[in-house]
């Protein structure tokens, strides 16, 4: 496709766009466009930065135009490092000491006590998980738990399924994780159905991404499910993020030799504007 | 191409590292992964998150393997909103306000007037930006222009640019910016030689990006340039991000209906993992 057809496709897009109003959004997604939805994205040291401010980004834009709260929970409120503290990565090695690597510092407004109602619960995945497994706390596992119920939606990206899997919640249900990190997270939830090759998994009410990046993808088609496409397109357009739309593009399977995975696949992924 | 001929192609990849090897990296990018970067960030009440974590995802995952130091450089250090106040977008137009925006804290570790000395320093868009001008403040512009003969580098993401631009470092030079904001950015700078239809510029030491996410494509080309291309594909296969890597590819000029936009050039971007 050419840009030059663009300023023909462009009048095709409104008339779909009108269409979409006639046949969709769902009732759902309209009901969804007034209600004030309650997030929360649970925060510990040594989170992967992109796997929170990659859906945030997407959020905090949509929330120009539908309304939401956010709030950042973790064990106690404040700063919370992206770095994680010197961990044992491999049992028998020594500990994996990360104080070299640069960090930011998000900031947690509540704790897993005082955190607000939830509609929508994301957990972030990065090193400092393999440290909370190390030390057996379970604190984010037991927030997932006693939430669980109550959530319309629960998310997670990249390593953070882990959580899931060690709450019990991903039991007999799909999920994925980040795929350089596939054997580590196997050792979890057996009952878990892991998908080798997908870029994101919808199960009911859990969505989980591949890793880190992979929860841009997982977020755009997220949100398309919760409120229909016609302001996020245009947002996702003017953070001039082309997403992924193909949950089963997921070459990084391959790349990282998970077994299972589908070596059948296309490597390259033809992205483009969203709605062209 | 297909998965299948991975397996094929990886043997040849590590081949043609061995190859980058003897033939490339240049002694400066063997020079640089030896060289402590000191790396600034720039932050303001208003700045666009993933113009900032974009790019700091792959400097914090490359940080594992080439020294690096960052600093978060702002009017005062501590926590800084992501929120812009209510401002004036429109001259004649009521201020916008955005305070129905979720948003995140980031926090300045440094001010304007305590930043240590930087080799790298980047400044992020976001809504703020128009509300620095608005109110007349120039102290990003006073930081620029005091630092700009020291730097090594200086990049831009998104409407960045502008500040670029304000402090008279673009003069005669190639600069992007985000083209959903292209008619507002261009009120500023008119001897900078901007070009309509660019993914990332770079000219001399000057980086520049499109909008938002762009940043992260430019952050792949830049630190390709600056340390090679090995351990930084094995860290965005980590991430599963695939960077776009045609700095020409920019539909978004076109959606965005840009003044001189290239109209002929791919609506597609065909995006694989790095190094394959």
């Amino acid at each position: 496709m050419r840009f030059s057809l663009i300023t023909t496709l462009l009048p095709l897009l409104a008339l779909t766009a009108d269409l979409t109003t006639a046949t969709g959004p769902t009732k759902k997604q309209l009901a969804n466009r007034s209600k004030k939805f309650s997030i929360g994205i649970v925060l510990y040291p040594g989170f992967e930065p992109l796997d929170v401010i990659g859906p945030f980004e997407i959020m905090q834009s949509l929330s120009a135009y539908y309304p939401m709260t956010i709030s950042f929970i973790a064990s106690k409120t404040g700063p919370i490092s992206s770095r994680a503290p010197p961990h044992v990565m491999v049992p028998g090695q020594p500990p994996v000491d990360l104080s070299h690597l640069i960090a930011i510092d998000l900031y947690a407004t509540h704790t897993f006590t005082t955190a607000p109602p939830l509609d929508i619960l994301l957990i972030p995945g990065g090193m400092g998980g393999m440290v909370l497994v190390e030390n057996n706390d379970t604190s984010i596992e037991q927030f997932i738990t006693s939430r669980y119920n109550q959530l319309e939606y629960l998310l997670s990206v990249c390593t953070g399924s882990m959580s899931l899997a060690r709450a019990g919640v991903l039991k007999r249900k799909r999920a994925t994780t980040n795929k350089s990190f596939w054997p580590w997270v196997m050792q979890f939830g057996g009952k878990v159905k892991w998908v080798p090759t997908a870029r994101w998994t919808q199960d009911g009410k859990i969505w989980t991404s591949s890793g880190v990046a992979a929860g841009m993808d997982m977020t755009y088609a997220f949100l398309s499910h919760v409120y229909g496409t016609e302001q996020l397109n245009s947002i996702m357009n003017a953070i001039e993020y082309a997403p992924h739309t193909d949950p089963s593009w997921d070459p990084f399977s391959v790349v990282w030799n998970v077994p299972g995975a589908n070596q059948g696949g296309p490597i390259e992924s033809c992205v483009k504007p969203a709605g062209l």
